[in-house]
């Protein structure tokens, strides 16, 4: 599976894709997937076999396309994107493998999660190594700007982290609270992976703000989906992988809606599923049901499109060339994952 | 005039008004309009003059009526609101003062600008003069949670103005930038102004930062629908009351959506018209003609909706009442001004 790049899984047929991007990346992706396989090696013995679980577990690697693809768009000529590249995967990895402990799920890209196999301990350590290893690629590169960047985001995502634990099972959490969380958690690391990209190529303040610009709505509308889509997205029969965030107690943007909009009845019922935790099979059906009654799905999509539009025209100064084309189409497939 | 509300001009007959919000103050106002008088006045004979002439021009006072209207809809039986409603309304007279000096304006509300009679020094000072009235009247309160909001308010409208300044003729801004520029020039105070309600009344934390929540959004849909009406609105035929921001160079949402969609040619106009400063009528009709060309007006009012939307989702869990109602017709005014 080494230096293969996986297309995001759900695009719909005909309509918009990642083909397009994955195409124009993929040179340097297979080097940044080598660097990824090496720098995860270590000589204890355990630290290679629990990032490769994950590492070789079939993710995006959409964000270090974007750093790889932000670059190249800036004319960078070096090879720094390839390391920040790496670095931007495995902060994201040492994300989920935290997370994975945090949110003590089980499964994580329909296999079992690392924590499972070596348990939490190793999860969070083996985390914190790829944390320390993503820093030494960036301090590699020699660049402060982009260091500067990536350890904001670092600190960023965590606080995001410890903020969403606060709004887990807390239904009083409203629509800026829930951004405020998401904007840290995700958007932080989209908007490093992008900027980075024209830091290292010493491009223009004014090309620098709109990559980051693109990445930080980007995220936000990628994340907006990605609750939706824990959901159904807009279909309102239930399928597979479905309701993991309400059986986490996750207060998502879907329920914030579902909830503010609802009748004091309403609002009984999501109290004992989130709050008095008796999420239930019974329980998500009712919940998607109330989401569709109020719209609340098909809202979430409707402030992602507003987020998409925003990283739209945040390139939209760039100069026409197939690599703007690539990045707005990613943007169109973000949002329409859930239609 | 004195003790007069005087509704904001330009809502559309049968639709959406703020008479509702304005009937149900209007007893609380009056006492509120009182206070400001009577805190406008000085042995300082200029002082009340400068003051009055600002505080007399017809202004809409809908910050103020906010923090009632909140206040009232916490069922709070106090008179803090009352103190704290003109404390708002002074810190907004007192940054129209400064601004008008900044901008070098001559017009305000219709009438010449204060410092064209009085000059730019005392249009400063009486400025500082009603800030530190505000001041007076929130501690006269007692309430250290209303103090610590509009306090932390009013530093980051003065940031917010000052990072006016640096957009100003700078066609590199882009919509983040720019949304930050206006959540701290304008909707910071619209949000203090609805908070502070609930909390003099006590209120659940949760209804707190719903109001916060309720404010900030107005606010930003309130100031990109200002933006847009600078242009004439969603209407192509050049009304008048038009162009100000154009004139000033300044660097607004229609601008930004403008600039960024458009040709290099079309860049070079904008670069003549607001950083060369030849902003005369033929570029404004210009302006306004690649504004429509781009339909960035039209996508300015969309995203002033989004916003509005996230105002009515914030209030959406408190209990029906003329008063909730009210305030989501504010939303609606606000945002059909344009339409």
């Amino acid at each position: 599976m080494s230096g293969v790049v996986i297309p995001i899984e759900g695009g719909g047929g005909s309509r918009a894709s990642v083909v397009p991007l994955v195409k124009l990346v993929r040179p340097d992706m297979e080097r940044v997937n080598q660097l990824i396989l090496s720098k995860a090696g270590s000589d204890v013995e355990m630290i290679p076999e629990v990032a490769r679980h994950l590492i070789d577990s079939g993710g995006k690697r959409l964000r270090p396309m974007l750093t790889i693809a932000a670059a190249q768009m800036c004319d960078y000529k070096g090879d720094h994107h390839i390391l920040l590249a790496a670095s931007v995967e495995f902060m994201h990895t040492a994300t989920l493998l935290h997370d994975d402990v945090v949110d003590e799920s089980d499964m994580r890209r329909g296999k079992l999660a690392a924590r499972m196999v070596w348990g939490n301990q190793a999860s969070v350590l083996v985390g914190d190594f790829l944390l320390g290893q993503a820093f030494r690629m960036m301090v590699e590169t020699g660049s402060l700007g982009a260091l500067d960047v990536l350890s904001n985001a670092a600190a960023v995502i965590a606080e995001g982290e410890v903020m969403q634990l606060t709004t887990a099972r807390n239904l009083d959490t409203n629509e800026d609270e829930y951004l405020a969380v998401i904007r840290a958690k995700t958007a932080a690391l989209f908007s490093a992976a992008a900027e980075v990209g024209p830091i290292v190529a010493d491009a223009a303040k004014s090309t620098i703000s709109a990559f980051r610009s693109y990445g930080t709505n980007l995220g936000l509308a990628f994340q907006l989906i990605d609750d939706a889509l824990d959901y159904g997205g807009s279909s309102s029969a239930l399928g597979k992988n479905v309701g993991d965030d309400f059986r986490e107690g996750k207060v998502t943007l879907p329920v914030v809606l579902s909830y503010r909009r609802g009748t004091d009845g309403e609002r009984e019922f999501w109290k004992e599923a989130l709050v008095e935790s008796q999420a239930d099979d019974a329980r998500l059906a009712e919940a998607v049901r109330l989401m569709h009654k109020y719209d609340a799905i098909g809202d979430t999509i409707a402030r992602a499109r507003h987020y998409g539009e925003m990283a739209r025209d945040a390139l939209a100064p760039m100069k026409k060339s197939a690599h703007k084309d690539a990045l707005i189409e990613v943007i169109e497939f973000c949002v329409a994952r859930a239609v």
